[in-house]
């Protein structure tokens, strides 16, 4: 039994057709430098004594930093690069049984977008320190963002601020 | 004033030049129904007692679905498909005071990917019922997630679970 998914397909599984057009396009602001240069060695889910892991911010974006330094925590959305993306029923034990792939955090989805809330631990130019991650080295970096709990809106408030129902 | 950013440059912000190629490609797999059809209007966050949403899940995608109703809170990601991406130091305030693009959680970002926690109300045959979303009407969809902390790993451990440092 393979303990990580690579590209098989396991009993009781179920793919679709993807579309053969992609409706809008992501551009790649850095890469995610781990320990873990296989998918046989990721955590399922980071830790937040998890190892320090370095997120290298490409040019133009760095500017982009200032501010998040004051946040103890931050979100990471990353791109799942080695992810197959069609399977809508996936059996995470190998053992034939089966759920639905919104009912499950795994890499393989019809968009493998990973989100981690990750504890900063410093910024030093263009290289943010984190914990709490579980993606393979390299992994392409899509957005950083504070922590929700953590950030109060600096915009006026608006309408739908105060609605509920 | 504006209220809210519809397409303008405002002062202190700093615009940089896009890449003109992709680095991938995002299918929407959904609509997210919301009663906000003007940015004028949207929450700048969402709020636990809003109004209820409901997000419409296209063909092949339903059959995902399964098991997600034993969550009572999911992530959900989104397209922000009217923002401009090239901001990387925003003045929210519109007041000349600028901060770094990842130091907010404004939809204008290089990839301009939303996400919330929100609390899931019902399922509905391909409609995921839920309160806390502050997006457009019509927003497409890009994932639905059980939320983080109450989603236990299937898939057996890995040695990256164990790693501290």
């Amino acid at each position: 039994m393979t303990l990580v998914r690579e590209n098989e397909i396991r009993r009781g599984e179920v793919a679709v057709e993807l579309p053969g057009m992609n409706d809008a396009g992501l551009v790649f602001i850095g890469a995610i430098r781990t320990p873990w240069t296989s998918r046989l060695m990721t955590p399922r889910q980071g830790r937040e004594d998890g190892p320090v892991c370095r997120i290298e911010i490409f040019p133009p974006w760095q500017e982009a930093l200032d501010g998040l330094e004051k946040f103890e925590r931050i979100e990471v959305l990353y791109w799942l690069h080695r992810s197959r993306r069609d399977l809508v029923r996936q059996s995470p034990a190998n053992d034939g049984s089966v759920r639905g792939t919104f009912a499950l955090r795994s890499p393989v989805r019809p968009n493998p977008i990973g989100t981690s809330i990750a504890t900063l631990v410093g910024i030093e130019g263009a290289t943010v320190l984190v914990r709490g991650m579980d993606c393979l080295d390299g992994t392409p970096l899509l957005d950083l963002k504070p922590e929700r709990t953590l950030f109060k809106p600096i915009a006026p408030p608006q309408p739908g601020d105060f609605e509920t129902g």
